[in-house]
């Protein structure tokens, strides 16, 4: 497999998520955190308008403007797509790109720990993730992309890299807790692909759990579009956690209680992310899988 | 004292605090859960613009928009100011107002439970909020004014009422937990109130746990006004908790703690409130101090 050369860490791909824009900030300040013999490393901040007015997005959501079809518009482009554009000619272009791997930093509203967010299931992508939840069991392993379909996310400008989310978190504001341990999963992240470049890697085969993106679950709602359920108290901050048939999932402002009723269990991730709750999004449901790599 | 004929139910003043805004809706559609035999309750959703796009403000932090001045200002208003104006005709005038009584339902992204907060030391402010901390353990109430200054809350429209702070709570979301504990503390207000307005409350003097407001702490910056350090993962969460000289209150980027120098305890509260970044807050200070009401 062909070596790293060139590796970018990205952070503030959305505006308000602090705990990545602080950590690029950082890494500006003090590059021989990121520094390693045999491999080049830039930073960047994705969305500075953004973060300048601490939104998600001016326009519409930049981690949602990667297809190529989007890239290759030049027409009326709104401020986040004028950012991917640039971005894409910066690190991609997308499909044949100047950097060889790509680290994007996200945070969530959601419990959702360390979150490894794979855009596809390259080799290498599934290497280093079964690397990293084995040296640090609480990271997970989420696949959030259909198979067949091309992916809009910032990552899919390179075949290797994916998205760390690191939650629960406001938007807004820096947790020290959580900072650190995204930095060391950075870290770590860096020092794998060091040893690789050097050819250290022995391969041992190793069992790899990941949570393959299945649907999404709007909240229940009127016919105006108006929530009426919020998630129920006992599916909050339950991420990663088996749902099984008659599960409670939702508790309407009367206070009835709606089940889940799928014939399957499923593992529920991004459960009450702030950011969803426009995208009509209240959770994401998965199937959790185990594969070896 | 004067019976409370008229009250009103305020959500909404920040745009992104939902749990205020879906109990006034929920309010809205079931009037019966806000009625009670000897008073009107009037429901309010303030700052509609900011609900709309999930933004605290549009223009200008509401919250801030009630000294006397900028309601009598009418030239080049910006739209929470016109907001600011339209609520007082409403409610108001400050000083004179129609309603007796205002409930203005707040979120925090600090861990400061449930909360009331007062603008000022009114009797039956202290007795309602002694009442209700006797009753609901975990109610901390908190003096969030300076003595003899004007003060800028929607609540400064009308001698008596409170603000309900409830958190931690990511901005832009619900949680079915908090929501049902803001509720049931509105339902206690109003029971309460209506006793009170029966003369069925016979005086016993209570203790009242009061933090009153001391002084703003900022995060530690650059001279560009860049922030260098987070909260301290130890004081993180530790809303109401005392600070005593020499506890570590910040951590730097490089990772060197700052410690709380002064020479008094204090018992710091609004630690890590997301829309305090931008006001040059980290915390509140507050003092400590038992009276008997």
């Amino acid at each position: 497999m062909e070596k790293i050369n060139k590796l970018a860490i990205i952070g503030g791909t959305h505006g308000n998520e602090f705990t990545g824009i602080y950590l690029v900030k950082k890494f500006e300040k003090f590059p021989e955190l990121i520094t390693r013999k045999n491999f080049e490393t830039k930073t960047l901040l994705a969305n500075p308008q953004g973060f300048e007015l601490v939104k998600r997005y001016i326009d519409t959501d930049l981690n949602r403007c990667f297809k190529v079809e989007n890239l290759e518009n030049n027409i009326n482009l709104n401020y986040e797509e004028s950012r991917a554009k640039f971005i894409n000619q910066i690190l991609g272009p997308k499909g044949n790109p100047k950097f060889d791997f790509l680290l994007d930093l996200h945070s969530t509203t959601a419990n959702m720990g360390l979150t490894i967010i794979l855009v596809n299931h390259h080799p290498f992508n599934l290497k280093i993730a079964a690397y990293l939840s084995s040296v640090e069991p609480n990271v997970k392993v989420y696949s959030f992309f259909n198979p067949g379909e091309e992916n809009s996310f910032l990552n899919s400008i390179c075949k290797r890299g994916f998205s760390i989310e690191v939650g629960p978190i406001a938007q807004g504001i820096l947790q020290a807790n959580l900072f650190d341990k995204t930095e060391k999963l950075v870290q770590i992240s860096l020092d794998y692909i060091e040893h690789f470049n050097e050819g250290k890697l022995h391969h041992i085969s190793a069992d790899l759990v990941i949570y393959k993106h299945l649907k999404f679950v709007d909240y229940p709602k009127t016919k105006n579009g108006e929530i009426v359920a919020m998630i129920h108290p006992q599916l909050q901050g339950k991420d990663y956690q088996k749902l099984s048939p008659g599960d409670p999932m939702f508790l309407t402002f009367e206070n009835q209680t709606i089940y889940y009723q799928e014939e399957n269990p499923v593992w529920p991730v991004f459960i009450n992310e702030a950011a969803y709750y426009e995208k009509g999004i209240a959770m994401c449901l998965t199937t959790q899988e185990s594969i070896t790599v």
